[in-house]
């Protein structure tokens, strides 16, 4: 299996799609290429115009709707790659993760959190999604979003 | 107009001047170059020896007071890569930015304060200056500013 | 003195020992590299199996926990580049630590916790240990963790 068609698996299993437009919420750009170092804006669990888990881990979102807000923030930042590069086959690594969990005070689950958008990537990328990784609980996120990912990719040449 | 000019004009806008020391809160580099990849330590809002905004976005800084803090960080970092390149026509591209906002419980403008500082970018640099972005809401800031932000930017060769 | 001289120097100085496993707390890489440049996972201030300063900065964790903190997490970013490396000699520079500071409300010495992890970096690596840093007060931390550091080394070729 293609790693475009894990992609789409992937997508089925949580019930979404990513084919439409991928929203952000400011003014900048979703990605940015230099060499073949590609950084992805953080991304929100937004899919077409809701941000569909917002809240506080740990209060109002329970530790598998963070988990799910992880899987599509993951979801997002693969599409973008998978778009600006024509196929995920093109990603070379994904060499860092940064993943920031709304929290209530006391939530200390983050890595677990971060978890399910590390296996995403792995499960979609294979050996080349695995990577090195910061989570943090923070006080708020944009658009009162549960969670928040961002990452750093490699391009293979050309 | 060249950009060393634009970097002149957003600081008569602003009403502060960069041509002192920029200074930094601990025991660190105001940025560090490594190949053509140059990365930019967190600055807040400083003019001189004061920390210009201070306070929680959304309990005692409004939206525009934080819009401001954001613009200074972003002037500041701009200083300071001006500062080891010569100019800022050295810069070939800025590609992630992060801005940390020091807010209240239920703030969630965080990309409307960062989206002060991603303008500022591309008016000095134009679209060399566009960027990826992340911006998520924290506890604490240094300093008790109301805003952080650290950026990548890539120097042209040589 | 070596740089792996210096590094169990500053462990006997700590008095712990980082020979053992370096454990992490999810499922992630501790460091990947691609090309020269190699990205460190969050590190929390974790010795064995325990995490040795747990609590909030400001409320029941003084300013010189925290500071102990950010050395324990410094020295394991260091351990895993020496193992990776097979020596912390090849460290050519550190260009970027983010230092992550679990706090209360009101606690203002980001700065003043991350001088310490800084200060070790210099200490273990010399000038190329010098960097730049973004310190922030995060809401919450893995396993209630008082500080987490991750940071960008960049190796000697081949």
């Amino acid at each position: 299996m293609s790693r475009d068609e894990a992609f789409l698996d992937a997508a089925q299993a949580l019930g979404h799609s990513f084919d439409g437009e991928i929203k952000r919420g400011g003014n900048y750009l979703p990605l940015v290429r230099v060499g073949d170092t590609v950084y992805v804006s953080g991304q929100v669990p937004r899919v077409g115009d809701t941000v569909v888990v917002t809240g506080r881990a740990g209060l109002d979102v329970t530790l598998e709707q963070a988990q799910l807000a992880a899987r599509i923030c993951a979801m997002r930042a693969l599409a973008l790659l998978q778009r600006s590069l024509g196929s995920l086959e093109k990603v070379r690594a994904v060499p860092k993760v940064n993943v920031y969990v709304q929290c209530a005070d006391g939530f200390a689950q983050q890595s677990e959190v971060a978890d399910a958008a590390s296996e995403l990537l792995v499960a979609v990328l294979g050996p080349d999604g695995a990577h090195a990784r910061t989570s943090v609980g923070v006080f708020q996120l944009p658009k009162n979003a549960a969670v928040e990912l961002d990452l750093v990719a490699v391009a293979h040449a050309g």
